[in-house]
C-alpha cells in the first residue's frame, strides 16, 4: 500500500501515523498471502487489488477533494442506512473501518469485554486514530440492529458524534411506519448537513445508481452458480467489501466488466478450482475488510466458496428499490419497503432468512453451508441453531463456526473445516 | 413447601413430579438458610413466608379454580406487558419461573450457551416441566427488550406458543406510536382470549388496582430511607418478587400492613441492623425467585441493602398511570405514556436511568451501589460502565458484579463485596 505519498493527508486527519504505517504493513503482507497467492485469478481482480491498495490512500484523497468542493461524507456501519438518500443530497456514503483487531484493547475502556469483535474494532479504530474514513466523515450514522451496537453507539457518541436510526424489530405495519419516519428523519438530517434539498429527480437518480450497484452484485452472485466456480470466494467477498468504499458508479462499471470476464470463463469452462471441488456457502455475520480469516481457511481446506449470505454479501444486494415511483412520497415508500425486506437477524420472527438461505444454497449448487457467527453476536448465534435445523431438513450439511478476529484459532478452524469438507467430497 | 397436598394438581398440569419435588426440597432449604435465619424480621414477613411456601401450591390452586370458573391466565416475562389491560379483561396476570438453574442444560438445545441465566432458566423450567405458572397460562407474552429474549422467544414458541410485543428502542414520538399500537394489539388479543370486551369502566378499575400495587411498593421504597434500615434487602426483594405472583389486591393490602409495621419500627428507631451498617443499593438486572444469591452474600458481608433499582424493584413501581382519563382512548394514552417512562436498558439513549439511579441512591442514603449484570446480558453490562462513571462523578462508590445463577462464585463474590463494604465503613 502506498503509504508514503499520503502521509501529509493522514497527518491532517489527525491519524496516528506510526501505528497506521504498522497497520498498513501488516495488511499488505496479509493481503499478499491471502489474495496475491491465488491461482487462476481474473484480470478484473486488478481493480480489486488497486482499490484495496489505495483504500486508505487515493480513495481518501477523493473524499478530501470532494469535501474541498463542498460535498459531505456520511460514514455508516450497517446496510440499513439508505444510501439512495445520501446520494440524492450529493453526499458520499462510505462504510467505516471494522474488520481488524486494531485498537480493540482501547475499546474495552468504553464497551464490555464480552462485545463482538466488529464493535470493538470500530471503536478501537477511532480510539487508536487508524480509520481515515471516520476522520473524513461529516456525519456518522449508527442504528439499533443489535444490543451490542445500540449500546456501543452511546459510548462511541462521546468520542465521535453518532446519529442513530431506529430499525424496528418486527415487520408489522406499525413497525414499517416507524421505519418510514426514520427514513424521513434521516432525509431531513442529510439535507441539513449538505444544504441540498432532495428533489424527486435527485432521489430517482440516487435510487437508479444504487440499484445499478445491486444489479451488478446480483449478476456476480448469479454467475457463481457455474461449475467450476469461476471466481474464488475471497475475491467475491472483496468485491462485496469494496462496494462499501468505492464510488458506486465506478464500482458498478468495474464489477460489470468483471462479470463479462466471468461469462467468458464460464463459456470456456474455466474455473478457480476443479469442477469436483466441494462448494460451500458462507452464511451469517458480515466480514468487514480485512476480515478474510474464514474464507482463507475454507479455501485452503480443499473447498471453494460460492456465496456469502451476509450483510457484506447477498443481504445487501438481493432486493432492489422499486423504480416506478414518480413522486418523492412514492420513492420514500419504495425505499421503506425495500429496506423492510432485509432479512436481518434483528427481526423477530425472521423466517424469510431461512427461506432465503435455502434457496440461495440451492441456486448456487452449494454442497454445504458454513454458518459464521462472531463471538458474542447474540442474534446470529441464536439463528445459527434455526438455520442448522432448516438446512438439515433440506438435506444440506451445515457447520457452525463461532469466532472473532484473532488468529489464535486458525489451526482449530482448519481442522474442523477440513473434516467438514471431507464429508462433502 | 407443602408439596404433598398438591401432587394431584401438578400431575394434571403435566409436571415432572419427581424433579419438582426435588426442586421444592432444595428451595425450601435455601429459603430456610437465607430467609428464616434472619434476625429482627417483621411480623409482616409471615405473609411473605406463606406466599413463598405456597407459590407453587395454593396460588396455583387459585389459578386453577379461577380457570374452572372461566377466567384466563396470562403469563409474562417483563414489566412492559400492561397488567392493567389483563385485569380489565378479568384475566389473571402472573410472572413465569426464571430464577433458578433448573433445566438450563436442556435449554441449551434451543438457545446458545452464551445466553443469560434468566433466559436459559425460563426455557429450562418449561422443558423440564417444573413451572406450574407456565402450565397454567392460557397466553404467554414475550417482548423485544433484548436480543437474547427476542430470539429466545422464537425458539420458545416452538414448545410454548408465545405472543410477542414489540417494545421500541428509542423514546421518539414515532416509537411511542409503535408502542401504543402494540398496546392496542395486546388489548384485542386479550379480549379475544377472554371473550371480555374491555370497557372504560373496567380499564379504569384495572389502572386503579395496579396503581395501588405500585403505590404500596413506592411506600415501601420510601420507608427504606430510614436509618437504621427497618427491613432487610432480602425481604424487600421478596416483596417485589411476590408482586409478580400474588393477587394484586391482596398483595397491596398485605404490603400496606407491612408498611404500617415499618412505620412503627421507624418511630421507635428499631432496625434489622445497627444504624452504622453500610447501606447499599442494588442496581441492574432483575432477580427472579429464587435468585437470592447476591442479596444474601451482600447482607452476610456486613452491609444492608436499602433499594433495588431493577425491574423486580423500583423500575416496576416508580411510575403510575395517570388516572384522570375518562375515555378508553385517554386511558390507553396514559398507559402508553407510563410504560414509555420505563428506564430499561433497551432504550437508546437511556440517560434517565442514570438520573434515576443517582436520585434513588441519594434518597435512600445509600453509601454505595452494587451494579448487578447477568453474564451475557449486553444491555445492562454496557450500562454498568456508564452508571459507574456517573456515580463516580456524584461521589457514590460503585462495585460492578457480573454473575449467573450458579453457586460456584459465591466465595469470590463474598471476598469482593466484603472488600467493597470495608471501604465504606
Amino acid at each position: 500500500m502506498s503509504e508514503s505519498t499520503h502521509h501529509e493527508m493522514w497527518e491532517k486527519l489527525n491519524m496516528d501515523l506510526e501505528a497506521h504505517d504498522g497497520l498498513l504493513e501488516v495488511l499488505g503482507k496479509f493481503y499478499g498471502d491471502i489474495y496475491l497467492s491465488q491461482e487462476n485469478r481474473l484480470k478484473g481482480a486488478e481493480y480489486l487489488d488497486f482499490v484495496l491498495s489505495e483504500v486508505h490512500g487515493l480513495r481518501i484523497k477523493e473524499l478530501q477533494d470532494a469535501k474541498a468542493q463542498g460535498r459531505k461524507v456520511v460514514g455508516t456501519f450497517c446496510v440499513f442506512v439508505p444510501e439512495e438518500i445520501t446520494l440524492a443530497a450529493d453526499a458520499i456514503h462510505v462504510g467505516l473501518c471494522a474488520g481488524a483487531e486494531a485498537g480493540s484493547e482501547l475499546a474495552e475502556q468504553l464497551v464490555p469485554r464480552n462485545t463482538c469483535a466488529l464493535i470493538k474494532s470500530f471503536i478501537g479504530f477511532k480510539m487508536a486514530k487508524l480509520c481515515p474514513y471516520i476522520e473524513s466523515s461529516d456525519m456518522i450514522v449508527g442504528e439499533t440492529t443489535c444490543d451490542g451496537k445500540k449500546k456501543a453507539y452511546e459510548a462511541f457518541n462521546e468520542i465521535a458524534p453518532t446519529y442513530v436510526m431506529e430499525v424496528p424489530q418486527t415487520k408489522s405495519e406499525a413497525a414499517r411506519e416507524l421505519w418510514k419516519s426514520e427514513i424521513l428523519r434521516y432525509m431531513k438530517a442529510v439535507e441539513e448537513l449538505t444544504g441540498v434539498t432532495i428533489t424527486a429527480e435527485k432521489l430517482k437518480e440516487g435510487i437508479r445508481i444504487i440499484n445499478g450497484k445491486r444489479r451488478a452484485l446480483q449478476r456476480l452472485t448469479f454467475l457463481r452458480a457455474a461449475s467450476p466456480a469461476p471466481i474464488s470466494g475471497r475475491d467475491a467477498l472483496l468485491v462485496n467489501q469494496i462496494s462499501f468504499y468505492d464510488d458506486p458508479v465506478r464500482f458498478t462499471a468495474k464489477i460489470n466488466e468483471l462479470c463479462d470476464e466471468l461469462e467468458t470463463r464460464i463459456e470456456t469452462g474455466e474455473g478457480v478450482a476443479p469442477a469436483n471441488t466441494p462448494r460451500l456457502m458462507l452464511s451469517g455475520c458480515p466480514m468487514a475488510v480485512p476480515n478474510w480469516k474464514l474464507p482463507y481457511v475454507v479455501e485452503s481446506s480443499g473447498a471453494v466458496i460460492v456465496g456469502e449470505e451476509s450483510c457484506i454479501g447477498t443481504r445487501n444486494s438481493r432486493d432492489l428499490v422499486d423504480e416506478s415511483g414518480a413522486t418523492l412520497e412514492a420513492m420514500i415508500d419504495a425505499i421503506a419497503d425495500r429496506y423492510m425486506k432485509i432479512d436481518c437477524a434483528c427481526f423477530t420472527p425472521n423466517q424469510e432468512r431461512l427461506d432465503n438461505i435455502t434457496s440461495l444454497a440451492k441456486d448456487l449448487k452449494a454442497d454445504g453451508v458454513i454458518h459464521y457467527s462472531l463471538l458474542f453476536c447474540q442474534p446470529y448465534t441464536h439463528e445459527s441453531m434455526k438455520v442448522d435445523k432448516r438446512l438439515q431438513a433440506e438435506g444440506i450439511p451445515m457447520l457452525s463456526i463461532e469466532t472473532d478476529y484473532s488468529m489464535e484459532d486458525v489451526e482449530q478452524l482448519k481442522t474442523r473445516i477440513e473434516a467438514f469438507v471431507e464429508t462433502l467430497a
